[in-house]
């Protein structure tokens, strides 16, 4: 009985969440006025004048698909493979840090979110919950990596995923340091004390992240401690030799470093600018896409990361050549709106939104949909 | 003498209008102010973030014409041929639903007022009267055709529209339900009682379109039970082969599809993205047409649907290569402004505008209108 | 000393206007405070939703000059010729019907900046004082003729100009009737008693434009009924044929209509959308420019109408291939704001402010600024 | 312990700086507070419309850099050389006039502040501090010229430069005279009493600049009076003839001009538009980047100007070609902020922004910086 009542409130959310919340940007509503205003930055914001983060947005809305009619759509379905295993749409969870952040069930909400929807989940190499706390959720399971100074912990984190049965590995590549994030620099953020990256049980009183770093932001210093900037191809190829599980490289813009990503043998590259957290200046994501696939012409698989909203914003990732898109800040407005039911909710209207965009354009499976032909305002390259 | 004093507050309203209506936009304006909100959503709002919906209107006002000078336009006309037949512009009216929301005339004082005006009305399979009272009102009139999962249903209407003189079916290729609208999913728009499909008429209860549907639009609900999303090629054929009446096809927007449906023998195809109410994300069909039009190198007519508001744009339609172009949701304003009248008061303005522009443009015939230049912004296509 | 008197305040004006209007915006505000509304709404607005207006401003604004340097411009000059004829500045006032309306010396006070500014004046041929009074402020001075449906009182009226010394005609070729200008028809724009167009007088109690048009402009009534709107090449070749003065075609767009002008051996072309008051949608002048330069390719002389503001337009038209300018709306708001001084203010801003872009761009002459590169927005061009 | 207490306040100043302003933008608005309006205007204003002004900016935020990953940026430094000298950062200070009309110590607290952040200052010919005492803050230090009516000055000028010390002399070129600052002329813009050319001593009264302009900005009128607007290409070999000192042509925005500026031998050109203020309509500086680095193809360097805001924007103009950029309007913001601590602040933040978008684009030096991709909308050059 108690079970019951308890579960009453959440029902009741979830309920007016399927009232009120009829696309992501509802969502993103609900969540801005929940979150304390510094944590509310911290997960919208991104680096320096915020120009990427913007351009991210408006050079998704300028591709215009031209969608094909008279195909048997009955059948429509957004179901994929994402690394060779099976998925109910081309859709990842992308890897946030300290899901806790936005609710104290964090990275399980959100796996749970995930498993029900089916699709992977990326357990952040700081999230909330140990990867094994994750694991348990039964959803399949990506851990995501920064390239740490200390690399023994890297190895160690990988052996612990490995024996949880994690399915691959998701290195990300575009954080040497975290780029200058002028909202978390003012609000001189800091992890609040219950928010703990699990993985690294820190002492006590919390790590560089939970102490005041005069002028900046505590997350920002924490990472500069942590994060060893001198990763290369070299160390590519040495992590390759510590595992075998598949290997994603995420934060790929240039389609010269994609090739050679291509070429250590990796399984999928992700074209991501991080959301316009580390490079503010760096091209939109779904203008960098179409080269990338070009030139791994098929050598493995390509995600595409930074701005995707709605399902149509997937299909556009699709005709431009991506074989799948991962959703970062949706999941955690989600999470912030109303836990699980709120990320559950994200991930429900997305497929609704994806399948439905697919039928109107004409494809029966997320493989038609990447010949869709687009348009989008010329550029010119320079180099 | 009655009828004298009927007549009175018509003639007054219709007097009104030729005061202070003197573009569509003056028109658009008066009904918004009559029509109640949720009606007002229905008709002027679209799918997902409405990007198409915007874009159909900035694409058209980016084409620029190029006019000539020094020919003779003092019997500069914009009469033509559509589908072979005689009209007095070459515009037809797009197929709405329910006009009978609008006004209690709806399609009867729609179709008067093509008539008057000399061009053919398109009836909605789904209209507010039956084809044979829209037939009695005298237009040269098409019908026009969703597909149905219930197959006898859309032959027996065919049948009727034979037997009531249509000259010609538009079948709409493009929904296979509908696209996700926003507006009426928050305003759960469902259709008032007096609102019906006169075509097939329904228990006194009404049909699903007038019960709430939960966290839905009725209307949509109703679709998605009624509309067959197989329709494929071979439904073009088998529906090819029911009737000798010509067929448009209602929906392209990719030149492989135009070709195809040239190579059915269809008759004309109609560029449309149904005025940004099916694929949110689409391209704006006047960005489309020239495309299509070099496709189909007159081996059918190409009509041009979504964002016509002026004469300007029906003008930058031919100048783009189309034969003739659908106007849809403006119809419907004049209808709530002033029922027949205000649909009048539609028609002759965009006459009055379309003569002027073809004039001013240089153009004695449509067919100069045709060989005009544009400019445009540079896109690049990507496929 | 009554003249010394009345002179003051003129001087005072004068003064004012050196103080307070430092560029051509200035002396805008100033006439749209002086104005009544619907003479303002007269002179400012234009067709349709008054797009071209909009696009010939940011059309040129869009365009930018790559200057040159280290090239000695201290005897910098914009002198010139038009026609043959040395001006001092390669510019012509724009003709501009009932030029009265703006302050009751009109056309005298007008030609009089325009004699002292050392450019030529185009008289209107609906112009408010005779040509011969025109003529006697004894400035170059250009006649510009509309197609009026009575031949013989066009042919009058060039016997006039010739006997009254006037240099050229201008013939306007974009109105075969005046374009759908919603502010005058909202206004019911009617002429004040004591406008008229002075070359041809009317009865007493004037013209159709004076007189209420039901639902209309009066003035668009009017031209209605004067002008002949199958006007076509071979009546370049008659008038041709009637005079011996240098003829300018003004209204030319598209380069296949300019190099028949040039074949007729026309003096010059105009390249003009009427300041966006015809075709609404039609091509911003300065984008139709160059491929009307490029196409006449020195035959006759091109002349770019629509939008020029400041010197820096000037400039653009330059270096986009024209031999000079001609300057509207800018002229009447001198007149509006104060008369002659006004008109006189506008041209004196125009003149220095060329002075200056020319130097500054490193061109001591015009010849100079037309071998200046230019950079613009990428257009497609479609036909 | 009067000096420390003197300290105090400047100090703390410089602690509030570090917390407050952490952007260049946040400084500002600073100096947009604090300085008097005409003050603000000047620097911050431009010639005409401020089209350039404004363009400068959208051109630089246009540009997007597509960055490299997997390349260990551990050492990542901006360190550069300039003319074949050690900077810290490709970045030396642009020449601003009388920067004493920011802060008392005008020119001396700029210098000391580029000494201690290791790049060239630039001292402009009209100074507030003479070169001698600029000298003495033993920054490095390059002198510009504007060519003088009065050859002789600029002799002795360059006479006490090599005397002093300086390193290089900037040749400004693209001021025949002022352009026309409409703020300023609006404002009848004064120089201060107490702000003078020190290298020119006036007599106790002050200059032109000291004194009213009818209707015209004094400084402008007292540059019309001092610089010679004859300057071409043969007084540069007579100034190439007058001193050993390497010299730097700024203000060049044609690739032929810039050919030309290498043949004669000069050691660098600065594209620039000189921020908006000369030739209003002007390209921006960084879209004339790529042309000038191809034409000249390494004879000589190519430093960038106009527009510089943040290090993002420096590593785009390193991707374009530059060797490297003068930064102007935000080193005074700095000097009004806080005089020497507030010009600190903005080097220190220019160098952390730089090396941060350095290591952001995966890149180790200037010279990876160089080959770093970038996209732009796409421009029609037209010439």
């Amino acid at each position: 009985v108690t079970l019951t009542e308890n579960d009453q409130p959440e029902l009741k959310l979830e309920q007016e969440l399927e009232q009120d919340a009829i696309c992501l940007a509802d969502i993103e509503r609900i969540a801005a006025e929940k979150l304390p205003p510094e944590v509310w930055d911290f997960v919208s914001g991104a680096s320096g004048a915020e120009l990427t983060l913007a351009a991210n947005r408006a050079a998704f809305d300028a591709v215009r698909i031209v969608p094909r009619v008279l195909r048997d759509v009955s059948q429509c379905s957004p179901a994929s493979t994402l690394l060779g295993h099976p998925v109910s749409m081309p859709v990842a969870t992308a890897p946030v840090a300290y899901q806790t952040l936005f609710h104290p069930d964090g990275e399980l909400a959100a796996a749970r979110a995930a498993k029900e929807a089916g699709i992977p989940f990326t357990v952040g190499m700081l999230s909330g919950y140990s990867i094994e706390a994750v694991a348990e959720v039964g959803a399949r399971t990506w851990l995501q990596l920064y390239w740490l100074r200390d690399r023994d912990r890297t190895v160690e984190l990988i052996r612990r995923a490995e024996d949880a049965g994690y399915s691959a590995l998701m290195l990300t590549v575009d954080v040497p340091w975290m780029g200058r994030r002028l909202r978390d620099i003012r609000n001189r953020f800091m992890l609040p004390a219950a928010v703990r990256a699990a993985n690294f049980p820190d002492p006590e009183k919390g790590s560089e992240a939970h102490r005041p770093a005069p002028g900046n932001s505590s997350v920002a210093a924490h990472t500069a401690l942590a994060f060893d900037p001198s990763l290369s191809w070299t160390d590519i190829d040495w992590l390759r030799a510590q595992t075998s599980l598949p290997l994603i490289i995420k934060g790929i813009l240039d389609p010269r470093d994609a090739v050679r990503v291509a070429e250590t043998g990796a399984d999928a590259v992700v074209v991501s600018n991080h959301g316009g957290r580390q490079l503010d200046g760096a091209i939109p994501s779904i203008d960098a896409l179409e080269a990338v696939c070009q030139a791994v012409s098929g050598r493995c698989e390509v995600l595409l990361d930074s701005g995707i909203r709605s399902g149509v914003d997937v299909l556009k990732a699709l005709a431009l050549g991506a074989d799948g898109v991962l959703l970062g800040r949706p999941l955690m407005w989600g999470l912030a709106a109303a836990g699980e039911a709120g990320a559950r909710r994200v991930l429900t209207l997305l497929a609704a939104e994806t399948q439905d965009a697919l039928g109107l354009a004409g494809c029966d499976t997320i493989t038609a949909a990447r010949e869709l032909r687009t348009i989008a305002p010329a550029h010119t390259q320079r180099s």
